[in-house]
């Protein structure tokens, strides 16, 4: 059996990602609805709106779901006492050190997984005990590592590198995606630009437009000097590559970045001034449908591939 | 019938990448014998030297082989005379217009697969009449495009977008890269780095050696003001990018490459001075082997997966 459906108790080793401001529990209630893992995103949450969506989302399946950390939010402290008293079943923590609550959730029972973008990495996480790595390529939106390495060459080397099973993540948005992330060693794929444009992501519904009419080079990897993150081209990703251009400080980019960047380009739909996380395969997202068609698409057509007989490419 | 090998008349739809100071006859003559195609890189040769390279190359193999030829090449005239006068039956283009000669080369009965990084490029590639294109991703060695597009979002884009076979390229080393590339759409593979590292190439023995201890993140897409071309870290690379920090200006990055540093460090083993060249593959290749039994592995290694009825990964 699947090592990862075996380890959440999931019908699909299919697991949406946790993203800021678009991932609520209307969304990871789908996917898990659907037989997937779905992921409420609490990097964009105050306490009491974590605990809210939580509890919102248990009340709307009885699927295991699981949220998303990531370990330099402010008041991590109080997002873990909610996790605990909650029960929440599973926590993918990330932008951080595994070391520091792998142990206290693990002890409570929590099953963790820690996002990754290098082997070095992968190999922390899986001394900090955590169950499974996802390895995210750099065509992933958002948050990304420093040393570029894509899903084609991270997923193998981090498959070769650990014991726990690796969750592919990066470019991954339709079967062929994930049977590719499969040849490649994982044994599971996280998505996330493809669950964005869905009805129940928590998205503006202007951001949701602009990622299905995106194309091949709509994003680029930004913002280097501070934290790399992945945005699709606007006003505000043309300033900041002049900023770039033109040696602009570190102190210099942070405040032309400003705050509330991110909320307001993909939760108040600002398309023009906000900041617009999104992966690569977004180029491959033709138009906004429910999470649960999403799951079944998948799960088809990775059937279909796998069985392959009617294919000629396959067959040299 | 998978239509790479149909085009080009070989057994496997395995190409080795045209590689400068990397691939000659006898590289390309070993991978044509074993069943794949093999490519003579003639972005580093003079027009008297790929002559030789090609009369040699007929001489140690009766099987198709390819030129590559950059078409931003200085004497361009001449080595396109030389491919006619010798019969060389397909070329590899890349580095330039593909509108301007592959009508010429196609009217001389030539197979033309043009090198593309984009979806835009992939389109005027199929306009000028081309009989495939090569998609090659951001994780590739050498000389790369400016989209930063990964094989896993740019092969399924291009497979998309054209009528034309597309070859994937970027992050191919082994036989799980090769299934991941059919899986998005690719009807063959083009292969540079696992190329490298065998007895027949041309690379200096340093070089070779550099390459099968290279690591993930060992490489870094560098000198993006001037052409990016992904090298491994070394004291050049270290100094293109305190300059890059520093602002410098094209002209200064320029003066700062110089002249000859490819071959000074992939020709002539110059580990620190030197520009090496490579793809961030480079961290699943262990050990130096013959082409033939790199091209053996991977169809081996291919059947291996896709038979895949021992492995439960591929089953949920």
């Amino acid at each position: 059996m699947n090592r990862i459906c075996q380890l959440f108790g999931i019908q699909y080793p299919i697991i949406q990602a946790g993203m800021i401001w678009c991932s609520g529990w209307e969304l990871a209630s789908a996917v898990s609805n659907a037989g997937g893992l779905g992921i409420i995103g609490a990097g964009s949450m105050y306490p009491d709106v974590l605990k809210d969506q939580i509890q919102k989302c248990k009340a709307a399946t009885s699927r295991p779901f699981a949220v998303n950390l990531p370990l330099i939010y402010p008041s991590i402290e109080e997002h873990i006492h909610t996790i605990l008293e909650l029960k929440v079943p599973i926590v993918f923590s990330s932008a951080g050190n595994p070391a520091t609550w792998t142990e206290h959730l693990k002890s409570n029972g929590i099953k963790v997984v820690h996002v990754v973008s290098s082997v070095k990495f992968a190999l922390k996480a899986e001394a900090a005990g955590v169950d499974a790595v996802v390895a995210e390529g750099f065509e992933a939106g958002g948050h990304n590592g420093r040393e570029e390495t894509t899903t084609m060459c991270l997923v193998p080397d981090v498959a070769d590198a650990l014991k726990v099973p690796v969750i592919a993540a990066g470019g991954i948005g339709n079967a062929r995606g994930v049977l590719a992330a499969f040849a490649l060693g994982a044994e599971g794929v996280q998505i996330g630009s493809r669950f964005v444009a869905t009805p129940e992501s928590s998205a503006h519904q202007a951001f949701k437009d602009e990622v299905i009419s995106a194309g091949e080079g709509s994003t680029r990897l930004s913002l280097k000097a501070l934290t790399p993150v992945r945005l699709l081209d606007n006003n505000f990703a043309r300033q900041v590559r002049a900023a770039e251009d033109a040696g602009h400080t570190v102190d210099q980019l942070q405040s032309l970045l400003g705050r509330g960047r991110a909320k307001r380009g993909m939760f108040e739909g600002d398309l023009q001034e906000g900041e617009l996380e999104i992966g690569q395969v977004s180029s491959q997202i033709k138009e906004v449908k429910p999470a649960a068609a999403v799951v079944a698409e998948l799960v088809e057509g990775y059937l279909e591939l796998t069985r392959g007989a009617e294919d000629p490419r396959f067959h040299w």
